[in-house]
């Protein structure tokens, strides 16, 4: 029972672990997995070579991870390692009597998780949701029924206040409602970040708590977070267009004023001030062209009260013709690669249309999905790279001439012309990450470029892929923000706010940009950016590329694919059992998602479905997706136990 | 004049510039030289390529650059750019009248500088200082005595609220005080940062603002703020000991308590999941028997509260006895820097004093300052770097078994014996960064090392240099703060809030590491970590590294330098026209500063002057210091205009 072996380890009289028991007085020493790069297996050899005694597991290293919970156990086991705490619980306490059965029914399914690793502690953090109770006895109330289904499973709930919780921000507070809810299975846990930086930041009355109430207690140190916005500012800032501040609705409030002086750009980061002058100064050219374009643009009101109109240099830029889709897709293949891209796309039901006269170009489609394998080699710097690699895409829309001169008013390089498929093409431009996009008519996306006759190959059956929804690739961390800046100004797209998530080759950014106006269907880019960490491996050197094509009925396509022998990455157990989890799947759906390594997830607008093939070369993964309601991602809830999923499992070549 | 100007400027009727006329309608854009890497006539030329119009001057870009104002603005002309704004102004108003007085005087000299930049506009900052004015009618009055100086130069004043501006923190503010002031050469810089991030985040009555009183426009973006401790938590705590957080006081509370469940580490830091994990968890386990080890002595009688002292594993660590002094330093020289380094050290007064038997070691002292000079090369991996490298130090103590004793339970790794020099002597550790570490006996101090015979050189006259002051060095970002954690925790050394400045080779981080309880003559260490711009060369790879010797006379010592040949690093006379200008120093004294290239810092405490000559190797940089009261600082302030010297003059060898 929790209670019996809590009171044991709180006295210091010894605890028994998988490993034994430790000496009176010694200290036990545990490391959150999160402190630690790589894999799990990684980070738990790493914390028992330092002679820690236990870790504290972080969800999404469980998630990502392809060992079952019983097997992470064993393997802490084997490693003289406990569990000693496991955190997956956000905002458990709610307002709302329906949002907390569920949460509750959420938390009874996260206990079972923690007694399966062998761990005897959840932690429960104080909520940061709108709907977060905010009485002292609610809440507290609603903490004694956690715990008396945990104690039920011989565990115990910590709960600790995080100094942004929306009601319960000091341990004081959360002190004050552990006493409350009076069950011996509730504890607090104690972390010295959030202690030290909230608004008290008074520790004094620590002493006075119960020790046989204290469950644990977490230590980090930071540097000084009193000036926040002062370092923010000195550090962080970015330049109009690349972040989420409303620049040109504050600039066109100072047109609407009448002010006609320098526009300046005043940016303070240290990642620009590390990279290219040259390049950031192009880079802020073209954010300062763009911001004034769009001041005018979306705010014609306002501009038009200071009695100018756009002859006072308004519109400097051409405007954007909406993106309508995506066109044809270019992968370099080297001579390995190559062969097994054809036969990937075979099996994903594309049919090989069309080749190159003289050159190893071969096209393939389905629906109105198109990918040009390009062997050619050799060539540009991009087509250089051994494996595979996505090196150009096309943008398709009903003025294909006005976006290219806009890209060229914002100072978007020109391709250098001469590799074989570009003759009597469409000039392509440069965006930063060096991927070559070319604006094509609508009208002309399905014409066979110059050069190209039809395949002497048969088509192969359709697996119902219908059109290619989204690109997705990695940028050197420098240039991904100089890449949001290209794609937000260029083709107009719009951003999404970024994501941020750890995976085993590092800290990854992610930020999905879509056309507006086009709803789900319409373009879409999904940007990565990973903070290389030791298994982010040599083949994907800044992290990996998609090319996902939308199905209308995944499963359908899941099963073709399995006839096909198209090869499908693994999903851990864990991601499905985090769902089932999380979201109370029906139990055919959790079975469904199961047997076809489909991943899912969900938000309030919609639910979006995927399945991945491992990466071509070590580098380009193929993707099925299907969107469900107005679900506008691209998965980066996933992307954690994507990305782990294919470092694992490796190249597919 | 100034607003005849400045009203034909905003009516954007046309500007003159050094360039010429612009044309009605267009808009002149500007970028910040703080946005772009490398050094000042390397960020103009970038600024210039991408078609910028003008620049904003930043203060330290301008302090650390070699050419006096009228040459930069000549450059700026030559580019086609003009100078748009300088911003060297913070902290103007004063509710103290001696200070305002001061800092009307050092606003003045500004002025004029500005003017000599060919640069019509002077920024004034909202004031963060405690004794920042309050009212509206006396911070419109300074303005407005400023604003009157100014235009007698020609110039006007625009000034801006900082969004932590202690008194005035929105524009809204800002903008009722320039129009409290009344002067026609004051008016209102808008920068959409601030504007947006302020309190009230509220633009909308931007259009209301006289155009006439809109001097200048500042636009940034940025990542939401509004999650400012959040995004600290999940991207930048550090591991105890690394930060500024009073952790052991944390723990002590939660051991007083009578605590004894696991110590969990939780460090969310992205630096750290990229590096490498075994190096990470023997950090973590250095922290976190540290901060025990800290909490237990830092507050025994919290401890002691608990009811069970020592024994209850309270002092796992022993003690660190405190260093009294630094020993030998030993610089690791090829054949090339190795006759160089000894040239200079005699020059500066060091006389070769021992040499070792049989290897190619050269001991020069002077005073209690002691260098070794290591030609042995080829051996350890730190010895193989081409050039010369400080490669080992020594402090002195009373216990030096006890401080390797601690270092060893510390898990500091013992450093393979094997170097000539090295026989018969204690044990080296190895800091991060690879610097090895011996700690040896005050008494043993003057001792001649076994194997070492007196050189046969005669010696020459000291140039009154008396002792090592403090070692400086660079480390890899991403093992600086793993190093503050290393000097802090194995000898004990007392870390100075970290500094920031930004270098031509990128941005810079310093720390200063202390021992307690000596005073400004202590043992000291300065770490300093740069991102790396395009600006950092290869020779110095994470940036430079520098042995200080102490004199008790600066200006005596520079006399005999200058006697003995010895190279001095030049120093820009816009460091020494900033001082002036600053600090209003006496004639003799700045005439004296300048005549001897000596760089100067004062603080509340006490005043520090320093001399440095050319980097040896390209790496390793001697310089001579004097401290003055209790100053306890390495410079930090200086370090820039340093940085940006020993980039500029290249190696000495």
């Amino acid at each position: 029972m929790g209670t019996g072996r809590n009171t044991g380890r709180n006295t210091g009289t010894g605890r028994e672990t998988a490993q034994g028991t430790h000496a009176p007085g010694s200290r036990h020493r545990t490391l959150a997995t999160v402190c630690l790069p790589g894999a799990l297996e990684e980070k738990l050899r790493a914390a028992s070579g330092a002679g820690f005694d236990g870790v504290e597991l972080f969800e999404p290293d469980l998630l990502g991870c392809a060992l079952a919970p019983e097997h992470v156990r064993a393997f802490c086991g084997a490693l003289g390692l406990a569990v000693d705490l496991y955190q997956p619980l956000g905002d458990f306490d709610s307002r709302d009597p329906a949002r907390f059965a569920d949460n509750l029914r959420r938390a009874t399914a996260k206990s079972e998780l923690t007694a399966r690793l062998g761990c005897d502690t959840l932690l429960v953090c104080s909520s940061t949701a709108p709907d977060a109770a905010e009485e002292t006895d609610r809440i507290a109330e609603q903490l004694h029924q956690l715990a008396a289904r945990a104690a039920d499973s011989g565990l115990r709930v910590a709960y600790e206040a995080l100094a942004w919780g929306r009601h319960v921000n000091t341990w004081q507070r959360a002190w004050e409602i552990v006493r409350a809810a009076g069950h011996p299975a509730l504890g607090l846990c104690l972390d010295s970040f959030h202690a030290l930086t909230s608004r008290t930041g008074d520790t004094s009355g620590i002493r006075h708590i119960d020790p046989e109430r204290l469950f644990f207690v977490q230590l980090a140190d930071a540097p000084r977070p009193e000036e926040g916005l002062r370092r923010w500012s000195r550090h962080h800032r970015l330049l109009p267009g690349q972040g989420e501040l409303d620049v040109a609705g504050f600039l066109a409030e100072a047109d609407a004023a009448g002010y006609r002086g320098p526009l300046s750009l005043e940016v303070f980061n240290d990642v620009f001030r590390q990279g290219s002058g040259v390049q950031l100064a192009r880079d802020a050219m073209r954010s300062l062209l763009a911001v004034g374009d769009a001041a005018y643009v979306g705010h014609p009101g306002r501009a038009a009260d200071a009695g100018e109109g756009p002859q006072r240099g308004g519109r400097t830029v051409p405007a954007a013709p909406e993106p309508v889709g995506h066109g044809c897709t270019v992968l370099a293949v080297d001579d390995r690669a190559g062969p097994r891209a054809a036969a990937v796309l075979r099996a994903l039901g594309f049919s090989h249309t069309a080749a190159h006269r003289t050159e190893p170009l071969r096209l393939f489609e389905q629906g109105a999905a198109r990918v040009l394998l390009d062997g050619s080699g050799g060539g540009a710097a991009p087509h250089t790279a051994a494996g595979a690699r996505l090196v150009a895409c096309e943008l398709t829309s009903a003025a294909p001439e006005a976006a290219l001169a806009r890209a060229r008013a914002l100072l978007a390089p020109v391709a250098a012309a001469g590799r074989p498929e570009d003759a009597g093409e469409p000039a392509s431009v440069v965006a930063p990450g060096g991927l070559l996009v070319r604006f094509r008519s609508t009208a002309d996306a399905e014409r066979l470029p110059d050069g190209f006759v039809p395949a002497e190959e048969g088509p192969v059956p359709s697996a119902g892929l219908t059109r290619t929804d989204h690109l997705g690739f990695a940028l050197p961390f420098d240039r991904f923000d100089a890449a949001v800046l290209f794609w937000r100004t260029v083709p107009g797209l719009v951003p999404q706010p970024p994501t941020e998530a750890a995976t085993p080759a590092g800290p990854l950014t992610g930020r999905v940009l879509a056309a507006p106006g086009r709803g789900p269907a319409g373009v879409r880019l999904a940007l990565q950016s990973i903070r290389r960490g030791p298994g982010a491996g040599s083949a994907a050197p800044y992290g990996f590329q998609r090319v996902a094509f939308a199905s209308d009925d995944i499963f359908a396509t899941a099963v073709a694919l399995r006839r096909a022998g198209a090869p499908v990455l693994p999903v851990p157990v864990n991601h499905h059992d985090d769902l089932d989890a999380r979201l109370g799947l029906p139990p055919a759906l959790s079975s469904a998602l199961r047997d076809h390594a489909v991943l899912y997830e969900r938000d309030a607008a919609g639910a979006y479905f995927r399945l991945c093939t491992p990466a071509l070369g070590g580098r380009v993964s193929l993707e099925v997706v299907q969107r469900v309601g107005e679900y506008r991602g691209c998965g980066a809830a996933q992307d954690p136990v994507v990305t782990a999923a294919l470092l694992r499992y490796g190249a597919l070549v």
